[in-house]
Order: structure tokens, then C-alpha cells, then sequence
């Protein structure tokens, strides 16, 4: 059985285990003030390029986007986002739980514009005597989306122009961001989303740990402001008493470039397994330049692939055709790639 | 049957429902942005002595209270109070609804100090590395208290200091204050609470008027602030379609010092019903300079008490007294005081 | 000037004011304990044939929203709507306030079908191995729809059906339920909505009173359930002191079938009207058969228009015609719609 | 340097982590539905000889409070418990931040009885005319407390009937459960919690996993309110995608009675210390029958002896002496318990 249903399905690179094992009995103080937190912080700020900032290691994507969204968005404030975003269809309503309001826009791939949201904002304030839709708070994008597709810099440089024109945050949920870095189109660096964001995080699960995220929060803040993240987290149920067991598993990931080769070989995988599906005639759904590939199979050939090949329906938007998913990630092999290609193309 | 159970079993002073008439079928534009509204928000701006603010006029207290907090504190913030706090004990958890804390602090006759609130700010600002506690945002006070007690000038003052000290806001409650203006114990003026508070509110519900209160908000702020106030208002369901009916009210009771006629009277009759029941020996529980007033009596008399006089049971403390506690407010008269006077004593 | 903007610009029908002038001393048990309110809820319970049930006296539209919501969904749940649907863009994420998604659902006019809702909760429990999207807890319809559609008693029954079948719960919000009941093409009954409903509620504010609407919650409940939901109606700011004001209001208006006359009169002006611009050549925009009409008029007329007539302007979906609305209510009469046919016509 | 500051300062036992490693590359469906989570779930069923209920396994303490908790409760309910709650000091708000007042009720040693909390809910439902309290809805207690101290079963009894009394749910935060269960003067087995309760969690954190807490809900319920529970623990961002990395961890701990040993030996040496240190001289300040111990101590000491020892301080409740807590866990040994008595007399 090959898999290629989803990038979550494996454990942690052989480097991320060890450097798990290499701590289990040092004993370190908790709650992420220890120094193993602190260097891994280090690490990830001067990838950024970062001279004040915070990082802050959380446990899973949709936890990450509650604690960042509870802190960027002031009571009675929205977040403007894809209709196909993760906190709009993904995350069991999350984000309502804090109170807020998921405001989707209309978009393709899984983006939207600067300019959506604008004419979001500008019908906001148009009329400060109408205080009954809500207000518009923060941008949400995804990075690569959903779908694979990714934003450009020059997009995210829109989103931070209207962002400041309207007071607005931006944020950046990088679920899957080492495989964006990984991708030939990408010309987005961790320096630009210092740069360009008011949060953004790097994803672990997806990428090759056993679980976590790293928040990342550019800039400088008051000692108080800083307490209150850390409160806002611990409020939320995101404090990790061994909180030195997710920064462990990033210093592994980060700090000797092992996250570039492994979000290069996956996307290079991907693109490997397109280029042989369609050589043989397969037609991918939509051109995605990252970790994930939709292709267009006919229904009626599913239930035999589904023996040999974990794949991820994606859904059936014809009578007779489907689009599934096939998803790389830092397991994924040569083998797998060339032997999945094989088993599409011979059932055809 | 005298009635001095509560300030809220009639209607309203026949000015303010007069100006409620005169209204009626005049037209006016919706949800506050009439010219009745704007006449009124001036008034009590001019009255408070404020250049630069806004009045938001609402029907009650626990909805200001909610309206007011919701947008003092940040996410995960708490509000610091008395244990006997409205917020604390009587709204059935509105201020958790917004999902804060209410942390309740010790004092006497519903007052906390200024020093109380320091011991626990710099409990929390003490370990910038210790999250687990909550984040104090707000200080809430009521000028009277529950018990009809009050904070003095200085002691407002107080409390502007340690806010200013650790970035906290201070709100008044003002749910009784125009029995505070108009008691001879009384040293703080509606200027003193324009200038010291971050917010704070004018009840008419207890004080004349058929319902409603007046939120304060003192300074000036963004365009877009105050529209995001608004929002807040209508999102809390506290918007009326028809605001100038409450800004109506508030104007008549405010313009021409009807308020203070108000408030003086109700206190006079309160303390000359104590000085009468205390000549006829009946012990007061406290000694309250406002509407409120509160006396100890044999338990066994209260069932044969009712039948005459309505009041409202405080509390048994006693095996065989309880306290009971008699209200005035603009509708009480002095036959009221004399009358009830004469049917405790005579049971005593 | 003819004021046709909107319901909710004048005050309330002079037999309503009339029952708050009357009780103004009475002197009266405070937060709806009180004996008007009980007559009130026991008038409301008859004309909607209810053996058990309460009556919730509450001050507006968005608040009878939160309570009756707050109260039907269970923690996590969302409630699905039109798109359109006021709680979806019309009240500032007050239902997101409690934490619940609002889920929109495609439609037409302001309506929804069962057979969307039935989609929708299917995709839900399709797979209980994939809890990423929100579970549907309520289906929220408003009769008539913020465009003036109604719905008809086959499709409320269509409403009943699916939610039986998938454990959810059917609210229909009435701001202007008395236009609906007014109108010639309705067939839906308050008995119809005391039996097929879980909540619903009798708009006062844009129907004759001056501020107020009727939460009707059928059915027998525990003791304990139903001071719950008392509890619920204090945490979110909605219980009066004088509950009675509201309860009044209502008694008046329901008692003796004044809410009839009120609706069908204001019906009838409406469709005169629409009657009047259609013979001088005035297109609708959609034929709305309660009190609110939509007509298309040239954009280059509304400036001069608006000199003379208070009317709304609803969209422009044309380059140069636009989408006005005209209401009528209580208090418009058979002169002003004459009026207001003649001058439209005279800029036509 | 000793460590007993806490039982979270190291990893995991080895065979946990060698659970972890084993199934690294493996290859499991997502989000906990794979069968590495069944087996553990029905391995924690069996040991509280369950024959219905479900075992969820999360991340963190107080992750796993919101997630019971915002199940148990219903929108408005507040839950009861000690003012020393974990919930009620230590979570930053948790609780509030998903809308429910944590109710703080006297006690000692961190208990609560339940006497008190029947005089709540008495107090509560005297008088169904009085909304203004918050309605209890659950109460909380943990075993052991804070403070070291155990509930007996006869005092979960007497809960179990206060809550079926006033239909409230009880539930116990089991943090430190194991080391309750391996002390000689614990008579709650996790069967009694299995019947007693309405949900417990089996803490893993500071018993010996890496990270994770066993939420079990005992009972039967119908498959779409499973599919709810599960649709909580999403929205709370609790869901961990590779929710076998948790399952394995208490498979590991559980299936073989690893977690009676670890316990027993825990508290064995915690009562060891304590046999040592009162030896010696130095008073407990209270007896805690569980790994945590707590003894007075001159303050003038301390620093020097946190540079042998780590240690957790208390208090300092008097001028010139200070309680200092002591914590064994899986990873302490025989010699750590006879060195750190050492140094402390040495000292003392």
C-alpha cells in the first residue's frame, strides 16, 4: 500500500525523534521557559530575519489560528477569508468560539484579493452611522492554500497596503508553509512574512514533526503585552507543560536548513508524480505548484485503486469523474512516487 | 400599602413621560441618529463638562455593564471588584458571557480599595513568566454601592492612579448615581467622573425614568473607534430602532436639574426615615448616606409588617432579627416616610 | 414630507401609549413578576392556542435573536439561514457573540428550503469520523423575509419535518410577523407557529409599539428549564426592571385584535401603492405581498425624490436605476400613500 | 541538583517513548481514528469496567477541562468548585473564555463538600422568580487536590447525589490521578469513577507521557452527540492530527499496570521524604497523603538550598518561615529522596 492520502499520517523525521530523545531525561523548567525553547526561538527569529519578535510552540494548526485570532481581533471584529478557508469550513466553528465572526469572500483556488477586502472595508466604513454588519478586523490567508495554490509576494504586499489603510491585521496560517518555501513558483521568504505579517506560522505537523506549530509574532511589545499573549495562551488550553517538547522538535527541523531539503523533495515528488500522471494521460483538476496534487479519475476505477493506493477523495463534480488528492511529505520516497504513478496508469 | 421595597416599581416622572408623548408621532431618524439623541448626548457632555466624548443611551443595567466591559477589557483580560458586585452576584453571568473573568476582591459595605487592586496587579506583573493567573484589565465600582455606601473623591482618585500604573481602565457604575449626587455625603460631582473614569454610566431605570441608562464615555477617539463601539452596542442587542426614546427621557430629567431635585429628595426622605425610626429605637443595620437604607428588626414581626408596608428582606443574620431594606425614589413623598414610620414603630 | 423609509420611525399607536400612561403609579412587582405580564403572556398564549408555553417580554429584535438562539443551540452548534437573513449581516455577529457560526444557506428572496437545510445536515452526520465542519443545531427563518417574502405553511411543515430528522430546532423570528398576518397571501396561523416551532417570536418595535417584542417558547418544561431560561434572559442584559412596560404594550396590542387591523391596514396601503406606480408605469423590483415594497427607479430622479418623500434606497444594481424601498406601518395613512404615488409619478 | 520542584520537568518513562519510536513510520489514519487509539480507549474502558463511554485522549490539563466542561454545561450554568481550583486560579480564564462563571465555594485543603454545593443549589432554586444568580451546572473537584489531599469515596457518593438532586454534572480533574491511585490511603478506584461520574480524565503530563490526559466520558449516547463531543474537541483546537502519538503514550502507561507501579512508587518516596524530613525535625505543614509534600521552612535557607535542591515555593505565611512544596514523580529515585533529605537537614 502506498500512501499518499494526506501529510499527517507518519510520525517525525529520524532527527526530530532524536532530538525528543536527547532531552527525555534532562529535566528543564516548563510552561517554554527553558533554554531548549529559547535557543529554537533564536533559530526561527533570525530565519526571519527578526531583530523583535516572539515565537511562540503550539500543538496543532487549528489551535495556533485560535490563539493568534483571539489576540489579533478586538471584540466585535471579523476575519475577512476564502469561503474554502480552514477556519471557515475546517475547524468546527473555532473561531465563533471566540466570538468572532468568519466573514468569507468570494475567490478561486482558495485565494482572494486585496481588492475583495477592500471593497469589504470601504462598505464598512462607508457609513459610520451603520454599525450592523461587522467589522473588519483581520485578513486570514493560507499559505499554500487549501489547494495548493500559492500566494505571490506582490499579493501579500496588497494585503499589508489595505490592511494598514483600514487598520486590519494580516495573518498568515502556514499549515503547510515549508512546502510553499519548497516550491519552485514560491518567491515568498520567511524574512517577507516578518516583514509583511502581524502573525504567521510555521506548521510541524505537516512537515515532519510529530505534532506542533511555531507562532510567530514580529515586532517589539510591551513586557505586559508580551505576558498577555502568554496568558492568552494558557487560556486556551495551548500551554504545553513540557512546553520544551514541541521547540525540540523545531530547533531539529529549522536550524540546519532541514526544512528547505524536505519541502523541496515533497514538492519536487509532487510535481514528479503530475508530470508522470499526465504523461500517461491522467488530467490534474488544477495546476498546484506545491505538496499537494488534484487529479480527474473516472469514479468507476476508485474502489480497485483504493487497494493498492491511500489516496483522499476530493470530491465528484461530474457523474462519472472524480478528483482525488495525492499528498507528499517528508516520508515520501522515489519508489512511492514512480510505483503510485504506476498503479493509477495501469488501472486507467 | 406603602411601597419603599425598591426604586423601580413605577413608571416614570410625569416630565419624562410627557416628553416621551410629545414625540410620538414626530418621525425621527433610527438607532440613535436623531436629533433628540444628539440634544441629549450634548447635554450631559456639557453637563459633565467634557469637550470631546460620546453618550450611548441604553435600557438597562446589566446591558451597560456589558456593553461597557466588552469594550474596556481585551481578550482574556478580567475585571477586579467587590465580592458583592452587581457584576459578581446579580447578573447571572453576563460579564463571563463575554467571556471574562469577574474576580472578586474583599472590602466592606461593597467597597473595595484602591490598594487591593495593587496587591493583585502586582501579583500578576510580579512573574512576567507565570501565565496561569488572569490578566486585570478593569477596575468596576458603583457609586452608591448595593449597600448604599460611598467612594469618596480621593478614593476615585486612588484608583485613577493604579489603573494609570498598570494599564488598566476604570468604570463606574452608576446604576443609583443620582442618589449619590444628590446625597450631603457626596464629594464627587459629574465632572470629577468625566475626568477619572475611562467610562461610566447615569441609570434612569432607578432614578425616573421609565427605563434606560446613560453610558459615558469620556475622550476622544478615532472615527473608527467610535463606529466600532457602535457595532459593539447593536451586537450585544442593545441598539433600540427607536433610540430617541430613551434619549428623550435623559434629556428631560437632565437639562434642567430635574436630576438633582431627584436625587436630594429621595436621600432627604431615606435619612429622615432613619433619624425617625432610630428615635423610636430601631437600630439601623449600617449606615448608608443614600436612598438605600437598611434595619434591623425582629424577624417575627416581618410577616404582619407586609401586609402594610412593602419591603424588601435583606437578610437573617440573626437567629431571630433580620435586616430589612427600605428604598425611596422619585415617586416616594413625605407621607410615604411619615406613614411608614408609624407602621414599623408600631410593631416594634 | 412622507415618511415611507422604514416602520420603526415614529413612536407607538396611541392605544399603547395609553396602557403605559395608565399604569405609570400603579406600582408593580419588578423583572416581569408582575400581573400585566402575566395577562400579557396569557392573551399571547390563546391566540397562538398554547396550552403551555412562556412569554418573554424583551426590548428588540437582535436581543430576542441572542436570547432565543443562545437558548436553542447547544455548545459548538451553528444555526442555518439565508444568506440574507438579518442575523447573518444585519446584527454585528451578535449570534457569533455567543459563539455560534452562522451557516448560510443559498436561497431566493430571503428564503431558504428544507431541502437545503436537509443537504446540509446529511453532509454533517454523513461521516461521523470527520467532525471539521459545524453541526447544524437550529434553522432560523424570518417571516416575512427582509424582502417581504413569506413563506407558506407547507414549507414551515417542510421546516418541522427535517429538523425532527435531524435533531434540530426551528425558530422563526416575526420583527414584522403582524405585516405577514395582515397580508392576503398568507396561510400561516400563530397557532401554525405555537405548533410547528421550537421559539418564535411577535415583533413589537415595527409593528405599533414603542419598543418590545414577544418571545414565545411553546411547550411545557421543567420548573428548572424554565428559570434557566429567566437566568439566560438576565445574562445578556434583556430583563426589564419594568417588564411590565413591554407586557403592556403587547396586551394592547394583541387583546383585542388591534395587531389584525394594524397589519392588514398597513398590507392594504402597501399594495396600493404598488397598484398606483405599476398603472403610472413604475416597475417593481420583486412583487413583495406584505409591508414592505421594492421599485425600480431611474437613480438620476432619487435627489429630488428624497425632498419630498423619506424613502430607502436598497441597492443600484443598474448603471443608472436603482432599487428603492417604501414601508408602511401603523401609522401611514390612505392620504400618504396617495401622496407619495403622485410625487413618485411626477418625477417618473 | 535534586529536582522535585514539580512531575513535569522531565520527558517520559522509556517504555512510553519507546511506544512513540515504535510506531513512527507506521502510517495511521488521522484525528484519532485509527485502531492504535481504539485498543488504548478500550484498555481504559475495561480498567474503569466501562461497558459503554468513550476515552478521548488531548493534549493538556486545561485543554481537557474546556473540552469536558464546555460539554457538561449548558449556555448560562456556572460550575462549582474549590476557590483553589486549578480551574478557578491557575487557567488563566479558561473556563470564562467559553462563557461559564467559575462559582468558587469555601473548603479546605483545596475540597469542597457537598453540603456546599447543595446550600448553593438551594439557594439557587428557592425562588424560581430570582434569575440573577448564576445557575449551577456542574461541579468540579480533583483528585488528589493542589494540595495533595484526597476526596474519599464516600464523599464522591455524597456529590453523586447532590448532583442527581439538582441535575448537575460532576466531574473530576484527574491530573494527577495515578498518584492518588497509589496511595495507601486512596479508596476511589477508577472503576468508582467510571460509575460515579458524568466524565474524569486520567492525567498523563505529570504521570509519565510525554504530553496527554485520557478524557473518559462514561455511558451510552447516541451517535450524533458522540459526532458533537467530537466536533467540541476540534473547536477547542484539541484535535490533534497524529492523535495516535497520544493514545500510544497511555496504552503504554495503562496496559500493564505501568501507571499502579509508577504511582505507588511516586507516593512511596513522597511519604519517605516526609518520614525523613519530620526525623529530622522539620514539621509538614499539612499531611498529604500523595506525591506532593509540603513542609515549613526557615526562609533564610532557601537560597542557599536551591542551589542543591529544586524545589517549589509555596508561601512564606509567616515572617521568618516559608511551605515549600516537594514533588516526586516516575522519574524519582530512592537515592534523589535520601540525598534531598540530606542536604534539607543539613541545612535546616
Amino acid at each position: 500500500m502506498i500512501r499518499l492520502g494526506n501529510d499527517y499520517g507518519c510520525g517525525a523525521l529520524p532527527q526530530v525523534m532524536d532530538s525528543l530523545l536527547a532531552l527525555n531525561k534532562k529535566g528543564l523548567a516548563g510552561y517554554g521557559l527553558d533554554e531548549v525553547t529559547e535557543k529554537a526561538r533564536a533559530t526561527i527569529l533570525k530565519l526571519a530575519q527578526l531583530n523583535a519578535g516572539n515565537v511562540f510552540f503550539l500543538t496543532g494548526g487549528t489551535q495556533t489560528n485560535i490563539v493568534a485570532l483571539d489576540w489579533l481581533l478586538r471584540p466585535g471584529e471579523g476575519v475577512l477569508c476564502s469561503a474554502e478557508a480552514h477556519i471557515n469550513v475546517h475547524e468546527a466553528g473555532a473561531i465563533e468560539a471566540c466570538t468572532h465572526k468568519v466573514i468569507a469572500l468570494d475567490g478561486s483556488g482558495g485565494k482572494i484579493s486585496a481588492d475583495s477586502v477592500r471593497k469589504y472595508a470601504e462598505r464598512f466604513y462607508a457609513d459610520p452611522t451603520w454599525p450592523h454588519i461587522v467589522a473588519p478586523g483581520a485578513v486570514y490567508i493560507t499559505q499554500p492554500t487549501e489547494t495548493g495554490a500559492l500566494y505571490s509576494l506582490a499579493e501579500i504586499r496588497d494585503f499589508r497596503g489595505v490592511c494598514d489603510e483600514f487598520d486590519m491585521r494580516l495573518y498568515v496560517d502556514g499549515a503547510r508553509l515549508i512546502y510553499a518555501l519548497g516550491s519552485p513558483e514560491n518567491d515568498i521568504s520567511l524574512p517577507d512574512l516578518g516583514l509583511l505579517t502581524d502573525a504567521f506560522y510555521i506548521g510541524g505537523t505537516k512537515c515532519g514533526t510529530l505534532f506542533g506549530e511555531a507562532l510567530v509574532i514580529p515586532g517589539r511589545r510591551s513586557p505586559r503585552e508580551e505576558q498577555r499573549i502568554f496568558s492568552l495562551i494558557k487560556r486556551h488550553g495551548a500551554l504545553l507543560a513540557k512546553g520544551w517538547s514541541v521547540a525540540a522538535q523545531f530547533e531539529s527541523l529549522m536550524a540546519d536548513s532541514l526544512y528547505l531539503s524536505v519541502g523541496r523533495s515533497a514538492v519536487e515528488r509532487a510535481l514528479r508524480l503530475r508530470h508522470l500522471l499526465e504523461n500517461g494521460g491522467v488530467r490534474a483538476a488544477w495546476l498546484s505548484p506545491t505538496n499537494q496534487q488534484f487529479f480527474c479519475l473516472p469514479t468507476a476505477i476508485l474502489d480497485n485503486l483504493a487497494r493498492q493506493l491511500a489516496f483522499d477523495l476530493w470530491g465528484a463534480p461530474g457523474d462519472d469523474w472524480s478528483v482525488i488528492r495525492l499528498v507528499t511529505d517528508w516520508n515520501t520516497s522515489d519508489d512511492d512516487i514512480e510505483e503510485a504513478a504506476g498503479i493509477i496508469l495501469s488501472k486507467y
